[in-house]
C-alpha cells in the first residue's frame, strides 16, 4: 500500500511493528489549512514523535497493558499540501479507506479537526452502521464558516450529513462550547453528553453492538493541562476522567481513530505535545 | 456622558449596543502603578478585547443565555496616567460615579485590584447598604504596604473602612493567602469562606435582599489555569466552580462589578487572557 | 468605496486622515494561507496597530519628517476567509484596483508574501509600465509549490510572467537564498542585487521614469533584528541600510507597497512587531 | 559545621534563624548531571529564593502556622561540580550526615532525584529503623538506565538496596508512571499507592512509631500546575491533595526530607518556582 | 553610611570590597513606575547579579583589566516603594548623595531613566561644573508625559533645567528617537550626536576638563542585542561601538553613572540580562 | 562500520548518500555533562534535523554549490550516556577514528564544545601535523574547572597538551572571552586572533601545507544572532563575516570538523538552530 507518506526512522516509541504484522496503523496528517485563529496543528505528528523518543514508557498502568503487546506501526506522515484543502482531504480519505480495506485499524494523528471527515467518511462507506464518537469543547456543527463548507467548525455537521443526517449516531461527548445555533441542532439531532464524561459512560451500553469510529479532540483537556491548542476553552476534563472514558470504551468495537487539534508551538514547555503523547498510547490500549 | 476614555472600534465581543441603550457598560481601567511584585495588568483590557475578536462564542452553555440578549455596551479605556494614582483614583470613580448616575452597571475590567476602591466607593455612595463580594486568592487586608495605605494589597482593609468598619457587610471567597494578622482580622471582621466557594454558596440568601458589587479576582482561579496573573497561589479553583459561584448569584441584585489582576503578558500562550475573557462573558449574564 | 474590511480598533498611530482626503490608504491582509513551514503571518496588522498604539512616535529622524505632515488613511483589516485562496485573492486585487481608481496609494500589511501578486495585478492594470521592487531574503521564483502555482514561493514568477515575461521589471534587491534553478532564473530574467542593497542603490537611475510598485519582505532584515517571521534567514540587512534603501527611493514614483511575513506570535519580546511598525513607519515617509 | 556551602543571595523568606539556634536546615543541592530528558534543576535552590522574596507569605492557612514560629537555617547551596557525580554523592552526604549529627533535620532542595539517595544514606546510618516515603509521578525503581547503577531513574532502587532489600519500607505514594518491570517489582517489594494519596493517607498508622525520610518529587504535581519539570506525567494531583498528604504526616516523626526535579526554565512564567516554593514553606511546617 | 538598601550576600561578580576601602560602589534603585508601556525595569539589579554568578568573567580583553584590580563595593538595591515617586527620588538622591561626601564614585544600576534625576541632582550639588553624558535611544526631553513632569520620558529636560539650562552641558550620543519637537528642542539646547557614536568621540575634548555624570540606556543598543528593554528602537549600536565609546571616555573624569532600562523579563533567554551585566563590567573598567 | 548510533527520523536536508558512497560523514554528538551553566545542547542535533526538514534550501548563494554536489551521510546520533563522560569520550574518540579510518572526514554536531577534544584526538593521530583550527566567542584554556581536567572549559588545554604542547599548532580566531590567566597562556602558546576574523584570514597561507581540523562554536556568533547557546557574549561576529572566514578556509585541507554549543531550547523561536543549520551547509560546502 502507498501512502505517499514521509516514513519515521523514529517511529512513535513502542511502536514498531511492520506494516504487514501491524493490527493498527498510526499516520500522521499535519493539516491546518482551516484554522479560523491559531494555525500550527501542522507541527503535531511530528513533535510527538521527538518529544517523546527518550521520556516516554511504553506501560500503560491504567491499563497495566504495554504497547509491546500491541501490533502497531507508525507509517509516518501523509505529505499533505498546505493549501489545497481538497487534495488534503482526498489523501486522507485514500489512506484511511486503503488502510480499512488491508482490515488495520487507522489512527490519525492531526493536523486540525477537518481531518476527521475524509478519514470517517471511508469508515463510513466500509461500515455503513458506524456511531461517530466525538470527545471535544466544540461541537462543530456551523454549517458554513466564513463561507465554506468544509472547515474545522463545520466537520461535525458534514459528517452528520455524511450518515444519511440519521438521529443519535454521533455522540458527542464533555461539550462546553458553540453557538446558540449549534447546541439548538445539538438538542435536535445528536446524542449530546455536555460538560462531562459521566453520562456517556453510564450509556456506553447503546453502543455495544455497533462499529465505532473514535475522534478525540484534544482540547476537551483543559487548558492548563494541555494550553498547546488553537481553541482553548476553560472548564475542561483533566487526565483521570479521560482515562474513565477510555475505559468505558474498552471492548468496544473500534474500527478507528484520531487525535486533532494539538498545536504544539503555542506551549513553549512542550507538556502539551507530551501530554498528548501519553493520550495517544492510552487510546492505542483500547484499539 | 464623557469618561475621558479612549473609544474601542471593535468592542468586547458580542457588546454592541450603544451607550443610551445599554444596561450594563464595560470600561477599561488597565492601572498597575501599585504592584509590589510583577506589574503588567495595564495591557489586560486591551488583551481581552484582541484575543477574543475571532475565538470566542457569545453563547454560554451554562447559563444557556446569548451576550446579545443583553444590552451592553463597551466604552472603552479610561487614560490613566501610570505614575499618578491620586489622579486615577478618581478617574475611576467619576466613571462609576457617572455610569450609576446613569441608571447602567458599571463593568470594569483591571488593572490590579485597588481599582476596586474608586468603583465601591461610588457605589457605597449611591446605595449604603451595599455588600462588597469579593472572589481573591488574597485577603487584601493589609494596612499599609510599603508606607502607602492605598494598594493592590491594602485594598479591602479601605473597603471595609469605607462602609464604616460594619461587620460582615465584606465577603471574602475561596481565599488562601494573607499574613497571620489578615487572617485573624478577617475572622473577627469580615464573612471570610477560605479555600472553596460550597460554604458561601449555601449562605448566599443573606445576601438575597442587599445590593451587590462583585469583584472578581483572576487569580482565585488556579495558576495552571491562570498563569497570566502577578502573584499566583497553587491551590485556586477551577472553572467549573466558578461556575458555580455565578450561578449561585444568579437573581441577586449586583449594581456594578469588576475582573482585576490579569496579566497577560506573563502567560506566552495568551491562554490566560482567553480565560479571563470567558469570565468576564459569563459574570456579564448574571449583571 | 467598500472593502469589506473591519474597521481597526485603533488606526495606525499617526495616520488619522479621512478616507476622502487620504493619499495613502493602509489596509491590512492578513492571509498566510499557503505558508509551507510556520504560519502566522495573519495576526501581523492588527499586532502593529496594537503593539505601537502607545510607544511608536510620528516623527522619523532619518527623513526629518512627521507622520502628520502626510495624508494617511488606515482603512483597516480586509475580512479575508482563510481557506479560500481564490477569494482571498480577488479580495485583495479589488481593493488594490479600488484604492487606484481612487487616486490613492494603497499600502497592505500581509500577511504572507503571496499578497503581492494581487495588489501588483491591480498597479500593473493601472500602470503598465510599472516595474516591481523587491527586497527580500527570498528569490520566490520557484514554479510550483506542492503543486500549486500560488503561494509565497511562487510569487515573484507569477508577477513576472504578468509583465509578459519582459526582462528587468522585476528589481530584487538583498536576496539572500533560493533554489540553484531559481538563481539561475534570476540570472538570466531579473535585475538581482544580491546580499545587499548598495548595487542598488547605485542603479536607482534606471528607475527614475517608472512608476514603482514596491514589496518589502521583513525577512529582508537579519533574523537577530526580525525573529518573528516564517522562514528566516542569517545574513540579512539591518536597519541603518534598510534606511538607506528607503532614502535611495525617495522621490521615486512609489505606486503602491506591501510589507509582509512579520509573524508576530513567533517572537515573544513583540520586539518583532515593534520593528515591523517603525519600518512600515518609514515606508509612509517615501510614498 | 562545613558545608562547602555558597550562602544564599537572601535566605529562603521567613527563615532567618542562625545555625546554632536552628531545628532544621535547609540547603540546595542542585545537581542534575543524570537527567536524561531535559536537564536544569540546578537551578532551582537559587530561583525558589529569588521568585519569593517579595512575593510568599510566610503564614500557611491550611496548617495556621508561621514560618517565624519555626527555627530554620537558610545554608545556601552546595558547590557541587556539575560532571562528577561521586564527589556529588559525598558532598551530599556529608552535608546530611553533618546536619543529622548535630541534631537538625536536613531539608535539601534539589536537583533532580538522585540526590535523595546520599541524603537518604547518611539518614538510614543514623536511625537503621527509618522509613523512605516518596510522593512522586514515577517509580524510580530501575535497576540501570543508560548503563548507569546512579541516576535519577534508579534512585528508589538503590535506596531499597541500601535498607537491606526489606519488603515495605519504601512507601511510593501517588505514583502514575513506570515500566512494567518497575510495577512489577513495586507490587513485589514496596509499598505501592498509585495515582492517588488516599489510601497511602488511610495506612498513615502503619508509620507512627518510625523516623521517616520523605522525598518529595514535585513531578507529582500535574504538569498543569507544575510544567517546570524534566518529565512530566499528565495525570497528576493538586495542590489540595498535596495538603492533605502533608496534614496526614503532621505529628509524625519526619527526620529528614528534599524537593527534588523543579526545572525552573522550562516553565516561562516563573509559576512552578512559585509553587514549588509554597510546597516548602508547607513542607517546613510539618518538619 | 546607611542606604536602607537590601545587602545581596553574593554581590556583583568581581566586586567584593568592603564599603570603606571602595572607590566605587554599584547600587541597584530598580523603580520602573513611569513606565508608559512595558515595565519590568524593576527586576534588573537583582537579575544582573543572579544571571552573571557563575558565567561571567571578571577580566576585559578590551581593556586588557580585571575587575580584581579595582575597589568596587555591591551596597545592594534600595528598597523602593513602588508607588510613591516623590520617596523614591528622594532615597535616589540620598544615596548619591552619601556617596560622593564619602568620595566615593556612585554606579546606579536601574530601574528606568527617571532614577538618573536624583542620582545627577546629588552629582551637580557636589561640582557644579559637572556635563551630564547621556548614551541612549531616546532623547528623553518631553516637557510632560500623563501630565507628569518627572518620568523617563522628560528626565533629560528635568537635568536640563537643573544645570540652568545652560546649553551644551547635556551630552546626547547616539540618539535615533523623539518627537519632532524633542528633536527642535535638542538642536536649540544640547549637543547632539544623533544614530552614532563616532561624531561625539571625535569631540571627547571638550569633555577633558570637566567631571562628567555618565549615563548608560542599554536601549542604545540595537534591540537584536537587548531585546529585554522596554521601548526597542531599531537601528542601534553593536557591542563593538558601545566599547568604543568607552575606551573614548578613558581616562576623563568620570565621578558617577548608571545603566538604566534593561527589563530582564522581556527577554525569555535572559541573555538580555547577561549583555547588560557585560556592559556593566566594562563601564566598570572606565570609572 | 557499526557507530552504536540511532538512525536519523530524517537525516540532514540534502544529505543522502550511503555511508559507503560518501565523503563526508555528518554524526551527531549532543552530550553536555560540562555544563557549568546553562545545559541543553544535548538537544541540538535532532533539533537542527528537524528544523530544517521543510525550511532550508540545499543550495549556498554563497559558494554558487549545491549540497547535492557533494557526497554527504547522515549517520544519526551517537547514543551517549549523559552522565558518564569516559564512555562518551570513547564513543566519540571510536567514531572519529573509524571515519577517518574509512577515509571519511567526520563532522561532529555537538553537543558542548568538550567532544571536539576525542574528535581531535583521533584526527591527530591518523595526522600528526594536523593543525587545530578554532573559532569561538571562548579560550577555552582553563586547566581545571570545578576540579575537573576534561570540560568545555579546558578542552583547548586538553588538545594543546595533545599536540605536545608545540607553540602556534593551535589557531583561535574571534575570541572575545576569556579569563587573565587564559589570555596570557594564549599570549604564549597559541596562534590567537581576538575579537574578528580579518587578521586570521590575513594570515591562513600559515596553514596552506597542513591538514586541518576545524572546531566551530557558535557562540562566536553574535548573540543577537544565535540567543540559543550557553554562554552567550555580546560582541560577536555575524553571519557575513562567518562566511568569509569559510572562504578564506576553501580549498585548504580540512580533515575533520565540528559544530558545537547549539542549545536549541534556551531560544523560544527556534531560529537559533535555523542559523546553526544554515552556517554547517556552508560548512558542509568547505569540506
Amino acid at each position: 500500500m502507498n501512502f505517499n507518506a514521509i516514513p519515521p526512522e523514529n517511529p512513535y516509541e513502542g511502536c514498531r511493528a511492520t506494516f504487514d504484522a501491524a493490527d493498527i496503523v498510526i499516520i500522521g496528517a499535519g493539516y491546518d489549512g482551516t484554522a479560523s485563529y491559531r494555525p500550527g496543528s501542522r507541527f503535531a505528528p511530528a513533535a510527538i514523535r521527538a518529544e517523546t523518543f527518550y521520556s516516554q514508557e511504553d506501560y500503560s498502568p491504567y491499563f497495566q497493558r504495554d504497547l509491546s503487546e500491541k501490533a502497531i506501526h507508525d507509517a509516518g506522515d501523509l505529505d499533505l499540501p498546505p493549501d489545497n484543502k481538497a487534495a488534503v482531504l482526498r489523501m486522507i480519505y485514500n489512506a484511511s479507506k486503503g488502510l480499512l480495506e488491508h482490515s488495520k485499524k487507522p489512527c490519525f494523528i492531526g493536523g486540525e479537526h477537518l481531518i476527521t471527515f475524509p478519514a470517517f467518511e471511508a469508515a463510513l462507506e466500509m461500515n455503513p452502521d458506524v456511531r461517530l464518537l466525538q470527545i471535544d469543547a466544540h461541537l462543530d456543527l456551523i454549517d458554513e464558516l466564513f463561507g465554506e463548507k468544509y472547515s474545522h467548525g463545520t466537520v461535525m455537521r458534514r459528517c452528520f450529513e455524511l450518515m444519511g443526517e440519521q438521529q443519535n449516531r454521533l455522540y458527542q461527548v464533555a461539550i462546553r462550547s458553540g453557538s446558540k445555533e449549534e447546541f439548538a441542532f445539538a438538542e435536535a439531532h445528536t446524542r449530546l453528553f455536555p460538560f462531562h464524561t459521566r453520562d456517556f459512560i453510564n450509556a456506553t451500553d447503546e453502543l455495544r453492538d455497533f462499529p465505532i469510529y473514535l475522534t478525540v479532540d484534544l482540547d476537551v483537556l483543559d487548558p492548563s493541562l494541555l494550553p498547546g491548542t488553537g481553541t482553548p476553552e476553560a472548564g475542561g476534563i483533566f487526565f483521570p476522567e479521560l482515562i474513565e472514558f477510555f475505559k468505558a470504551l474498552d471492548g468496544l468495537n473500534i474500527i478507528g481513530a484520531d487525535l486533532v487539534e494539538l498545536s504544539p508551538r503555542i506551549d513553549p514547555t512542550n507538556n502539551s505535545t507530551i501530554t498528548a503523547s501519553k493520550t495517544l498510547r492510552e487510546l492505542l490500549m483500547i484499539l
